[in-house]
């Protein structure tokens, strides 16, 4: 046995009491008045980095809250690992409806309940703790580390991809290892290689320059709920297929190798539509739930609102009516090729009764699919095969984690996205939780990483 | 000269100086701060018919705001005529955009601002003054009156029905007054004969237990605000016409005859459009504006909402979706049948994916559609001809009155609509105001009218 895993194994119950430290403080980022707390958790990382034996550990500012920084850099001649994460979390609202507080956390059952037990403080704990057996047995690392944990996730990371550009060549790394994700379900443990790109916008179309009397005026002008609802109703199809011309041009079919990989998971239409509370699952024909939700792109309503929406009857015919519209993309759909042909096809659909405005808001996200055979993602299949005991699946996840794209742009290495979460563990929601289980086995599977990418050629050339 | 005449002609200036008094109470039905204020209004009322020489003045109370009642019966074998008004106001809101202040009646360039100027206090005031006159100089009146005044009419007079079912014997006429609509336009006085009923329906669409992450689940599940948009858009074509089977099986044909009257009226398709800002005038092909406005059934969605709605991107999947959808009918489209027909079609075009309800809101309002050639009618005709001393024309307005077809069901005789408002006197608006030369006009008009049907035979059989 290896000194660092053993020393995990007998570390595993002083560690839950260590992240409970961490998780006491609501470092809730979208909120100034918690701008001490989210400093304050920057400065518990800082000074858990040095305890543990990091080096370089510093506070850099952005022009919102700040990145900490650690690296640990003397295993010359061995790959160099940059890791990702967040200190940030959600606002804890309701609170009403968290069973222990969100800032004071809780056992029960086997599973840690706090704001950030799974987004993203437990799994960025994970790795400083699998660091920290190697560094305190070893006295060393059989890689190269550099750790990048940022404050604004949740708020979007409106200051990262600056920052990065800043500081090109501190992050320069020949891996990246992010854990800010799920596992399909509790004993299934998983690499996601797949991530959709995003594209959102608004939607205005205005009728007339004020509100009016739906009697007085009802059959003389176009109705700009009713005009935007037919723009809205051609988009998509009847069986969920999405009109924009050209918007499947270069989708990536899916392999037949894929497809079976995908019906080999254990997921459950069944029980996952009994879980929405959902009358039926609905999306593109000729694919699975899992394929449509992974590897097909998407085009939701997001937001619709025109006219009176209070209690009780109001006899308005509404002046303007909004909608915001969002566009999941795969590879190798250009999120820029895509914005402009749904523009186009908009301002096509759009009645000349009424004005259009077509509005991109948001960053735009690209989607990104790495290969399962790469060598350093083969490393971190075995590390997850000796830290759970078990073969690890290939997911992707239908979401967007725009920092993927831009660590693949900027740094031109691979990302391995490890994540422990559970899809049922609130992350966002009241009562997040951790399960303990998984935070021990992925705390095995991030120091068996280190060794198993020791013996990989992965250094830049 | 008739005396009543003179009379009002000499007290043109003071008149407009006791309806300010009327004015200065700020009767705001729906806000119950104003609840001493709205009875204030009622009492304001009753010392105003007490001084002209009604009689049996009264204040009845109802389940909410009271109803004002007097009467003058001693024209014995002459017509008896209910003249029906409101003395409640909308709220003046928002505050900001009046010049004066909406309780301190000013007179700018012969119209007089604030709220209730016409709708109704001003018409109800003309009324007033003009009995004033003929019991003032003739001590009697060629007819008999009695005055029903509500005080609830801009919170859709909801007891007013019970209030009128209870009272049978009281409000027992052989004609009905009613003064709270718009002439066309200045300088064309008119009568009207037509107003379209009204139904009101909520429609819910529910597709999730609770709202999702459109990148985690966009895909897998409906988008109820999608699934809205598309029975929505399917409720008209692109021609403007209702696709509700059955839906214009009883709607009246306007005669030739109608369509060149109607064609007559002095109305510019293109004033109209810029006066409403629209980049286009559209409806139902195939009908003139004033047609589709007048004589055409509609559909408009009054209200919608989904999903997000504030600055920016949220990437939500919406669990529900609602829009408020209301129907003008025209004679004879019955509006219970119309509620059976759309309901059933609403749920034919909802996809199964989704859980719906749809719910009629608001009171059903019935069409009406008088005769021009009524004795009673021509009698207002000569009367408005000799007060505004032009021919008036026959209009209808698109809007609804639901007591008029009240009034047609319980009493069984004629109502006439004469109205004295000006469309762009911002009824329920900022600034609202009356045109002093209508209010004279419409006096005299008033003053006519009463010596007209006296010489008509009217009485009830």
């Amino acid at each position: 046995m290896h000194p660092a895993i053993t020393y995990i194994q007998e570390k595993r119950d002083s560690f839950v009491e260590e992240l409970k430290a961490f998780l006491r403080i609501p470092s809730v980022s979208t909120k100034s008045e918690h701008t001490g707390d989210v400093q304050k958790a920057a400065e518990w990382l800082t000074a858990e980095m040095r305890a543990i034996g990091l080096e370089h550990v510093q506070i850099l500012p952005t022009a919102g809250h700040p990145v900490v920084y650690a690296d640990w850099l003397h295993a010359p001649g061995k790959p160099t690992a940059l890791i990702y994460g967040h200190y940030d979390v959600q606002p804890p609202e309701p609170l009403d409806l968290w069973i222990t507080g969100p800032f004071e956390p809780t056992v029960r059952n086997g599973e840690l309940y706090a704001r950030g037990a799974v987004d993203d403080k437990g799994q960025v704990f994970m790795h400083l703790k699998a660091l920290e057996a190697h560094l305190k047995t070893q006295g060393a690392l059989p890689v190269n580390v550099k750790l990048l944990i940022e404050g604004e996730e949740e708020i979007g990371s409106p200051n990262l991809d600056p920052f990065l550009l800043k500081h090109l060549d501190l992050i320069g790394a020949d891996v990246v290892v992010i854990s800010d994700t799920a596992m399909m379900a509790k004993g299934v443990p998983g690499i996601t290689h797949g991530l959709r790109g995003l594209i959102y916008f608004q939607i205005d179309v205005e009728g007339t320059k004020s509100d009016l009397h739906s009697g007085g005026f009802g059959g003389a002008v176009i109705n700009p709920a009713f005009a935007l609802a037919q723009i809205l109703a051609q988009l998509k199809d009847r069986n969920g297929r999405i009109t924009i011309p050209g918007f499947y041009d270069e989708v990536r079919k899916l392999s037949a190798e894929e497809r079976r990989a995908m019906g080999r998971l254990p997921f459950s239409e069944k029980k996952f539509q009994k879980d929405l509370g959902a009358p039926a699952l609905f999306g593109e024909k000729g694919f699975t739930t899992l394929e449509r939700l992974w590897a097909r792109p998407t085009l939701e309503v997001n937001g619709l609102v025109s006219g009176f929406i209070g209690e009780g009857a109001k006899t308005v015919l509404p002046a303007r009516a909004m909608a915001k519209v969002s566009m999941r993309l795969v590879p190798d759909q250009d999120p820029a090729k895509i914005a402009r042909l749904f523009t186009q096809h908009v301002k096509r659909l759009c009645p000349k009764t009424v004005r259009l405005k077509v509005t991109e808001i948001s960053g735009r996200g690209m989607p990104w699919l790495a290969p399962t055979d790469h060598p350093a993602t083969q490393a971190m299949a075995r590390a997850i095969q000796k830290g759970f005991g078990k073969q690890p699946v290939f997911t992707r996840t239908g979401g967007t984690i725009p920092v993927v794209a831009t660590f693949t742009r900027l740094l031109k290495v691979p990302s391995l996205l490890m994540g422990i979460g559970l899809p049922n563990e609130n992350a966002h929601a009241p009562n997040e939780k951790l399960d303990l289980d998984n935070l021990h086995h992925g705390m095995l599977s991030a120091a068996h990483l280190w060794n198993e990418l020791a013996d990989t050629k992965l250094i830049r050339s």
